[in-house]
């Protein structure tokens, strides 16, 4: 069974409990709630984390670079450009990396740093790009 | 049965004929046949254009609008930056747009023009990135 | 009877029928309708123009030179930067041209390069834009 | 009878005395005349005003917001761009406003911070513009 | 008792009669009523000037100078950026000298050229925020 | 009794231990012990935080913002620009925060990325500023 | 016998009609008369093309590309910057390239687009330029 | 006799009041003294004006144009940037001007926008390029 | 005998492990012993630090500060540039720093926004940089 | 018979000896003998200088204008860009000057400031391009 | 007697010879003749020098520094930008250095680099401008 | 025994001669003592150059190339940037180059343009730094 690693930037913690007319009452745990039911329905197993540290994140993607893991999917959130020591951990790994936002960053006049790095990118599709990202993994895995 | 349009950007219909190296031996045609059988796999109908003439693109999606599709799948090649009356006329139809790019712009240093009109981006899945588009446009289309 | 070739850039089909919170539910038969009223009211003949392809208009443009019209009133639309063919086919002709917009562009900080090569500029009073043009052309042809 | 205000910015005072290689011959005064035989064919009101000191000009907009008027003509001449506190004026001041220049900044490569901020711009037709930016007006104001 | 300057820039004299729905009712004698109701709380002699034309804002600060005060207050308004005179006459007089805006300007993108010569900034507080300048003078004045 | 917090960014902790010539001999301890004083002096309550890494920074902002506090006072030091992160935490949270500065960034040529995403700043005032800052703040809280 | 394309961009249908000062009073005719002069005394075959159409071009370079031709003289006229779909068909095309300017673009601070994806340049020769690239492709093509 | 207008902008009635550390003691009423030294020697006229108010400055210099001047020596000072209505203004006057910085700016990285629109310029011999500005101008005026 | 902190910045340890084709198999751990090996034969002691954490870095330099060293050998890696904090903390400190990187950032068009804050630079030496550092840095110390 | 200088900038004396795998083995003595062989083919006459010096090539384009030659083909090699007086001598010379370039500096995004001086540019013919300069030189003296 | 060493920058050789439209027929023997008699008319001893290689230029500035002068007259003609070595050379000595343009570099957009590193700029009064150098050299020595 | 090339660029000839206060009283001739000394300490040869003629640098290069070294340590001095010339002699010789700066450019916002063209940079260690430079090129000489 394939294994990714679904990682969420800084502030998504935050997600449902402030700027709730932006993004919705839908938590971080809600979030993983969903991505874990798609990585059911597509039989695949998921390790979820989260940080706003973006040392912790790195460790975390060189851990799993070090233990193995068939894909990342990454919604860098906060984490979205002025973090060039993550873009170049991104660019390190050589598991397949998919970079996801819930809206399309390009709409509001902004640019993510991370996608020169990514192999993929998925942006606007809400949560359900957490889907796309994982299915495409999948297909990418051959698992 | 949700009706997608597919419009191919300048340049496609080389594909396959040249710059093998780059994008490999598969044709305009083989791409078309491939979304045709993703479509079939989805139980959507798609609609599939190429021109190299910006303003038939333009007209084709206006022709879209009036006519009434679900929804479209934009792989602007070519066109991705420098078309602006291009860029506005995606803004003016109400149907969801999805950009699809067979490899992703932002590691060869490129900016699509276009992302910052479509609803949401697909980029670096190669031709299945198609199949991720039409799933989310069924998605998004509800039916 | 002096004669007047009135342009409509990309995009102006599309009025009255897609963003109508923004221009409203005018269409461009309403503004050809208008315009040609205001003819009459000047008692000056108009020819009427519209295209998405930069190229056809670049064509109608020259085609007014070879046949022969007093003047041009050029309402860019999608082709108001962005196009430089398009501008140096303006530069080209010998006769007046004059810019009109419904809206003023600079109120929302877009820049028109159709500016730099027209006659005169009139921008901000909706189809009413077009007699201030007609009249203004009609003045300079001294017919 | 509508009633509109016309101010002339920085160096119109020295129109006819000196460059007349570039502007002619006609005096600010001959300008004057103009406009007030332009207004008495349209059958409204205008109140002429002149200075080369910013502060003077945000002055008489704000007292003209104060006492009333039906809009404003306003030729920026030297204020055209480097003055935002005279910008800033117009954009307080709620009656409409239309900027008048005698020839098109444009075709010279020069840009009117000032269009930002009017309803309406009326360049390239020499004093001819003040006919139709009184004209506009009295479109704008329904007298 | 300590005595300070108050300036008001270009256009603070429109406050609560036009751009009601962005600055509210207060004018600028309701602005002038509260400072000097802070004053006499805090124990300190004001001295409140307003003037559109940068020349005369100069010319009052270089008064103060001559007559003597204990530092200024300087709501710049309309002469916030764009008036290198006025933030050269800044540099040059040796009272303290406190910024203040009603607003906070960095929310909306502006950055205040005057920032860089006062010695210190208060912004965001509305007319509270003169009380925080003339608060923060006395400390300064240690009168 | 109103509870606001306060926070200290990067390189704080150095003060009065290096640079001394800069910023004097006055340590971290010395700020809060002075802040303390102006809390009891004001009559409310403060927890003082201070941290190099800006993840914990944000993690605290995100604490207060779940336990409950009625603003802010941050002084982002080191975190003052190239920190989007830590930015948009600010952002999100809901009560009101005010940033300080020993001296004004101004000044000396530096922009803080900070002051876009606050309600207010004071910058300039030494160790008085935070006086100015939660006198202010408990204006606002209404407390 | 080798085989050449000649292309010629937007505008120069007009020479010889307008902007006779400029570029005298040859016409296109003229031109393609002595590019077929200078193809006889070489001893090699043209085919000339002319469009407005930026699309029509494109297709023109693919359908040689397709056919088989030895190489393409092009002179982009007012497609030389503005028009990246072109330039990215001279870059798919096999055959050699060679851009032909009437005048020299870098006296007047223009920058060729085209210039960057052709083989070779030739630029400030008047019509003797389409006889040096002609020359120097017949020296390419070994025939 | 040669008749002179020399003209101080913004500021320099603060010399020898503040920033004397700077620019020393010496006072606008001694540069004048020293002018007028100056002129005697030279055995010309001069006519000194000082204003902080830019349109004073430019009624000043249009004054001039009106009752006849032989030439200007204008030491900008505060107006050295940022105030496009003055620098038309010398642009527009018929008479020679001479621009004088007491201080060389570009050792300090500073650039006049007036010198552009000068015949000659004259930057750091202190209150001697009056000196030397004076005689060159009676050199051109030839009396 | 002198001691030296030598700090390893993001990203270091993952050399060795992936990207083995640009920086080869050599481990961080391998450039650890090869640093204590260069210590040894230059009787200096070493102590040797790395995180991928900003913030622990910035820490790291602190306490150094505190409990005393004789300088510092840092290799940024990931934190070379976009990390204001960092430098800052860099510029913070009183022992002598030098910057040290495998291989020559300017080959590769990069720039080191800490060569700014350190003593001096030694760069594209491979490991043999790190003996050349702490070379320098025991002459510079005196011990 | 037509004489025409011909000049190597810097760096060609290293041709064939460095960078091999880049210009191939071709020294600049066999550039030098394929020129007077291409003269000869001609029936012209070529004076040919090289030098590292950016004064002496100076100083032999001035002594060329003394002494009278029918024009100059230059290769600016190592003195493409950065060297204006050498731009502003080619300007000043009255004969005609081709540029020559072995291969086209626009495909790999380098821009010569000679061009922008010069009458003719031929780039991305090899040696061959100095037969095209020295052909077209011959045609403009018409000798 | 003062002695001060004259410097005429790369081209100056070429004047009246070439681009006499320009610069009339003055050549650089005129203008050193009639810098002699400057001289001569002030008593001071002048050492003049033209070179159109910079390092010469430099060495020569040295040479002066080694062997003595009072100062120097520089007018860097061709040398007047991009030539970084000359700018820091004139830093380096320490006699007082007067830039002297015939024409105003300002009034055609250009900026000249040595200005920052001279004591004084004079510009635009044609020859007459080595007198005015010379002249207040000779104030500036003292002798 | 290995044999090196040292280089001094534009200025250092000046050394300890001006400008003491920044660089001290050592002069060139001190440097190349110390140089030597260093050399035989380390058992190499060095043939030490200086020029303040771009030219004459890289003729020496390109001989060095020529008749054999095993290495070259480039003090750029003056020709730190603005000299592409010299930039890519250094980028074409095939023996390892060092830069070597005597104090830290990047310290004083200076960017050297000679950094990417060099193997290794040693910056800011004074004289001292010539001795790494030389040992650096021992080691990579492997003599």
């Amino acid at each position: 069974m394939a294994k990714f690693l679904v990682v969420h930037g800084a502030g998504m913690n935050m997600r449902g409990k402030t700027q709730i007319d932006v993004f919705g009452t839908i938590t971080l745990a809600d979030y993983d709630a969903q991505i874990r039911s798609y990585a059911a329905e597509l039989g695949v197993a998921v390790d979820i984390f989260h940080s706003n540290i973006e040392g912790e994140v790195i460790n975390k993607l060189y851990a799993a670079q070090e233990s193995g893991v068939d894909g990342a999917v990454i919604n860098p959130a906060g984490f979205m450009s002025g973090y060039p020591a993550l873009a170049a951990a991104i660019t390190q790994v050589t598991y397949p990396t998919i970079e996801v936002h819930i809206s399309n960053p390009a709409r509001r006049g902004a640019e993510s740093a991370i996608s020169a790095v990514v192999r993929g990118v998925i942006a606007g599709f809400g949560v359900y790009g957490y889907y796309l990202a994982l299915r495409s993994l999948k297909e990418i895995s051959g698992k």
